[in-house]
């Protein structure tokens, strides 16, 4: 006798929304570069039970109402979302929730003849900025962040003291490089009035703390280094109640001169692809209430 | 008075572990070709808050143990995972589960000369097998899947009575290209034993059995057609009590060559790469026990 | 006193337009699916030096006439880029010649209840294959090609006998792992009537010899096994004057095992993402008549 | 009676050899970090006729040769591909020439504590440089570059004048955005003394102007554009023969709002993927004596 089959969780949207948003109210114009995600969660059993789409708020017209909001202005990408779920969840009985994400870009103006230039941008380059939002009836959980920051420390570094199998060959080392690209996630305190946040200063704040954090200390182990890169933070920002790194290890190793008559002070070292080290961990304030469903979804963060 | 800032949840490894093993007991080789994960969990705090590497096992340690595993036979990825979480928690104390994953690529014999070559292969480029084991002290959760299996129905789709507000622009439609990327994730009955299982040809059987339901009925929504596929599977494998599906909607846009005097009669298309419509969902039996942790990490599935 | 400035050579156009073309005329529809680029050649020099467009037949006219000639059929990808060369170098009398580019992905009907599908498939993920056309007033040269296609032989190659200077630290082997991702581009004798060509028939057969060749002999080295390959080609094909491979020597070092107690008789690899051999070669007709300009901004071969 | 077959051009070596060097002669450290690429040309038929090897650098030694000679210091990416060139034709009678090239990642110094950290990074992200050198016999071809430099400007750029025939639906517009990735190669004067040649210099410089010369005048074409980027950076660098360009426009389309009862003066856009429009001229002195060859085997530039 067979145990019945039914639907469990399940959301639907729109992936990668590319918006530009010129703003040109003067001649200095801004420029706002975000990639949006909106999916929605609610009653949508009849869709996939019978094919009957009467609650299915068609992906389209979900990428639509993300260019009309942007017309209003973005301001931050944490604010477009939460803009974007008390829309859909206001509209449509059925939708109790969901989840709005958008990855952002980040522009300079163009040096031309010493001054920054009023129309002409390129792309910075760096890390990807990150948000994510996830409304679950009246509650939202807001998760801001950044990937692909790029660091390394040429010193300052080493790896001792680890126990040793019948599987270990590598050696301790008390000077090596370190280098990862962070990726790190921090989730604002539930129930915090969002109005309240100026983001943009907060995400600028948080970038500094992590690029500083790294660089202090000797590192005994990355492990070490992202603990106090977290601790930083949630020592500053007293309204982010956890943060949540994933971080290769990325391999640099020093390259054996040895057969060419050359000694290799740590001087030249060969930068590994794969495999590399995968270093994750949460950063938290013991009394933080719990939000795991927040999490669900995103890759590589345990 | 600001709150105590700890250690959460956390865990480490070596990721994209990439091995080869050619078993050539014969002069008909055989090729598997697997990229490893393997991640640690238990107690590590010494090592974020003091960098005391004492219970940090060496992420290099943990490759050559999968080398080393893999000289005494891979047989399917599954197998192996499940060999690396029993000798990981079996060998270090403060080590009490973790998180082993792999992908697989499939290779097929050259055909040449009217045969297939014994010892010369072409990889297959079609979809790829995924496989994750996430272990909590005794318990293992065995999660199958795959990912990149590009599927395309030319008719037999349509997309009607769905509700309109004043975002909504998309015309109904009862005849558009279905396309899709399958990527779903099955996780086997808690308490299965795992020595029993085929895993090879469970994989198989599940593959066809998604691609077979990818074909049948009308589709009146993507959501459909995933629920049909995932019900599928469920039907026919008892030891599966799970599935969970994460497709995007690849837009096909029927081109309109009315300014060129021609007709286009769902004959000619733009593929579009962005934005695309994202349907996740799960299919699961009533009385599956729950085992959210073990999806944890696992990008795009909700 | 300086020289004088000039626009040398240039070309522009719409690169990557995605068409999918499905013939529909019977139940069982068949499917087409190309990345097509346009680029002219003539005289652009007042656009360039005054921003006079007159000239600038508009890369999205280039987009919209590969769409309107899809509907009436491709057949094959060089026979669509022949139409448009003619096309655009009659329908503008500055318009002298151009470039243009196809890359085709192959779709395999889905196997459902035991017979292939007649609306529903499954990409076949193998290798993409190319076509360039080169026109230069009334010639037309033509290359067609395929790239990515990966192929391993497990044993019966070796490479030994190279020269050693003091940088030299490889050891000689007799055994080893032989790796490639084919990328392979044959160029149709100049003046071949195409009309008469069969474009996919000789496609899969050059493909054929091309995985035939590589499973033949003990390979010396790549640069051998390359030269057999193309000589089988052009044996095959009178009508294909040369044929260029840019092949990377994708590495699997075995993995020494020796610290465990295991052996490894070429049974576990470590296959390296980077850096990795790279052997190009042309193999050619000694009586071919030079076509240089032809292959000029294809990336990678010599 | 079928033609002779033989071996035409064709070149050998190690691809994409990663090399970070740090330089740590004070405690304030510098970090250069390439990805190289050795290929030798000369008489390798042998090796491709017979499988002899006896004239085949191994790959693995031109591998180890780079990473030799980076202990000596780079200084600047085409520094080293000369010196790579010197060392490679000057050891092997049979070596005659070649192709170096390398692409150059930028770091900067991670600002903590309002200054520059002495030995912490964070690389740049925003473009690639790139340098090729092709040796043919005694003669240097050096190519510097850059890729990846995405650039916009959110108005002075408009679209008209251009010829109309069956397949125009484009609309003329004198106000759009104009983006752009900036891939520029520009060759030094053949027998240039480059042991003068400031090379880190020239390119900051070089890069400066095309940046410079994006933003200045409106713009009536990509290609205007692209011809005073071009002619600006040959006016101030008297060494440099020419510089091509391959560059896209990439759509930015407006989004029409006007179904949801907004109006859209130029600031909401949709960033497209694919299709985008290519690019791709020469700027050149009029007395530039050709070098052809230098060019080939770089993707993209006609």
């Amino acid at each position: 006798m067979s145990s019945k089959i039914i639907l469990g969780d399940n959301q639907f949207g729109k992936a990668e929304v590319r918006v530009v948003k010129i703003s040109r109210d003067t001649a200095r114009h801004e420029i706002e570069d975000l990639n949006v995600t909106s999916q929605l969660r609610g009653d949508f059993s009849a869709a996939h039970l019978e094919g009957d789409n009467a609650h299915v708020v068609p992906t389209d017209t979900q990428k639509n109402t993300i260019y009309a909001f942007a017309r209003e202005g973005i301001g931050a990408p944490e604010s477009l979302l939460l803009r974007l779920g008390d829309h859909f969840t206001s509209s449509f009985d059925w939708v109790t929730g969901g989840r709005w994400e958008a990855e952002a870009y980040s522009w300079d103006r163009i040096q031309a003849h010493g001054t920054g230039h009023d129309h002409s941008f390129v792309r910075n380059g760096q890390e990807v900025r990150t948000a994510v939002l996830v409304r679950d009836g009246e509650t939202n959980h807001l998760i801001a962040g950044l990937r692909d920051l790029t660091v390394l420390k040429s010193t300052e570094s080493g790896f001792t003291g680890y126990p040793k199998d019948r599987y270990t060959t590598l050696q301790e080392t008390t000077d090596r490089i370190l280098a990862t690209d962070i990726a790190a996630r921090w989730r604002f305190k539930t129930g915090t009035d969002f109005s309240k946040v100026d983001f943009n200063k907060s995400y600028n704040d948080v970038r500094a703390l992590l690029l500083e954090g790294f660089t202090e200390k000797y590192s005994h182990a990355l492990q070490q280094t992202l603990f106090d890169m977290g601790t930083k933070v949630l020592e500053a920002h007293s309204d982010i109640d956890e943060i949540k790194f994933s971080m290769p290890n990325k391999h640099h190793f020093l390259v054996d001169l040895s057969p060419f008559g050359l000694d290799n002070p740590n001087e030249v070292f060969f930068a590994a692809d794969r495999p590399y080290g995968l270093i994750e961990a949460t950063v938290k304030r013991e009394d933080a209430a719990g939000a795991e469903n927040a999490w669900s979804g995103i890759a590589g963060f345990c």
